[in-house]
C-alpha cells in the first residue's frame, strides 16, 4: 500500500473493502468527486482572479477534471449506471470548516485542504487501481494516477508560490492530521472519502 | 454588421465605437467574462447533475470556456495587461432577475438566458474580429467564432431536448426582448455586455 508523503495516515483496508465491494457506487461517487473538484478549482480562481499563477494552474486542472469527469461518465454507461444523486460523506464539509476566514490565512488553508483532497483521492483512486478485480477498469484507475499527482503537486506549489516554505510545511502538517482524523472511523456509505 | 438571429436587435456603432476606442479593457473584460461562462455552465451541471444530455453539453462548454480563457490570457501577457478586477455591466444580473423561481420553468429560463449571452457575445466578438485595427487581434477574434456559435447553439437544443419547442420559441422571444432592452442604453463603461 502506497503512502502520499503528505498525508499523516494511509487508508485503512477497511475502506478499501468497503470499495471493491461497491464499485458502483464508487464510480458513481467518483464522477461527483471530478465535478467538484473542477468547481472547486474554479471558485478558488474567482476568489483570487488577478492571482496569474493561482489563475493559471487551476485553470489547468479544472481542465482535466472536467476531462476526467468525461470519462468516468463513460464508465457509468458501460455500466448501465445513470448519473443520480449521492449524500457526500463529511469529509468535504469538514475540511473546509478548518479554513481560517482572514486572510491571507484563508487562501493558504484553501490551497492546503485542496491539496490534502488531491492527495487523499489520488492514493484511493490508486488503491482501486491495484486491487480492483476488473482488469479493465483497474487500467483506467491506473491512467488517471499521473494527473492526480499533478493536482495536489500544483496546489502545493501554490501555496509555496505565495507563502513562506515553513509556514506552508507547518499548516500542512496540522491539515493533514486533520485530515486523517476525519477519516479515522469510516463513514457507512461508500464514498471516495468515506 | 451580421445579425444573429436569434437576437431581437443587433448591437449598436456606439457600442463598437465604445470597445474599439478601448480595447485592452474590453480583453480584460472579455477574459473576466470566459471564466464567468465556465463557471455558469458548471453550476448549471450542478443545478441539474443527473440530466445526462445537459451534463455532457456543459462539460464540453466548460472545457471551451477555459481554453479561451488561457487564449484571452495569453493576449493580456502580450500587452502587458494584468489580470485585474473590473466592475460588471448591470447585464448579467438583470437578465438572471428574469429567471423564474419554479421548476421546470427555471430550467428553460436558465438555458435561455445563457444560450442569449453566448449569441450576444458571438456577435460581438464577432464585430471586433470584423473592425478591430489590429490584424493579429481581429483574426484571433474571427478564430473564436466557430465555437462561440457552437455555444449558444449548444444551449438552444438542450432547451430544445427538454422542453416543447413552442414554449422555448416563446420564452425566447420574450427573453430576447428583454436582453435587447437591457442594452439599449449603453453602459458608460467598455465592456463585452456594456
Amino acid at each position: 500500500m502506497t503512502t502520499i508523503n503528505i498525508l499523516q495516515q494511509p487508508t485503512s483496508t477497511a475502506w478499501l473493502d468497503q470499495a471493491i465491494a461497491n464499485l458502483d457506487i464508487i464510480l458513481l461517487d467518483h464522477s461527483h468527486c471530478e465535478r467538484k473538484a473542477a468547481a472547486a478549482a474554479l471558485n478558488l480562481m474567482f476568489r483570487y482572479p488577478s492571482s496569474r499563477a493561482l489563475v493559471d494552474k487551476l485553470t489547468a486542472i479544472a481542465q482535466e477534471e472536467l476531462e476526467h469527469f468525461t470519462l468516468v461518465n463513460q464508465w457509468l454507461d458501460r455500466r448501465g449506471i445513470p448519473l443520480a444523486p449521492l449524500n457526500a460523506p463529511p469529509y468535504g464539509a469538514a475540511l473546509r470548516a478548518l479554513i481560517r476566514r482572514q486572510e491571507p490565512e484563508r487562501m493558504l488553508d484553501f490551497l492546503l485542504v485542496s491539496c490534502l483532497i488531491e492527495a487523499r483521492s489520488h492514493e484511493r483512486l490508486g488503491l482501486i487501481g491495484e486491487h480492483c478485480p476488473e482488469p479493465e477498469l483497474a487500467k483506467f484507475y491506473r491512467s488517471l494516477m499521473a494527473s492526480e499527482a499533478r493536482h495536489y503537486g500544483a496546489y502545493w506549489v501554490l501555496a509555496d508560490t505565495y507563502f513562506d516554505r515553513a509556514v506552508v510545511q507547518d499548516r500542512l502538517v496540522e491539515l493533514a492530521i486533520a485530515e486523517s482524523q476525519i477519516l479515522s472511523t469510516l463513514h457507512p456509505e461508500p464514498r471516495i472519502h468515506s
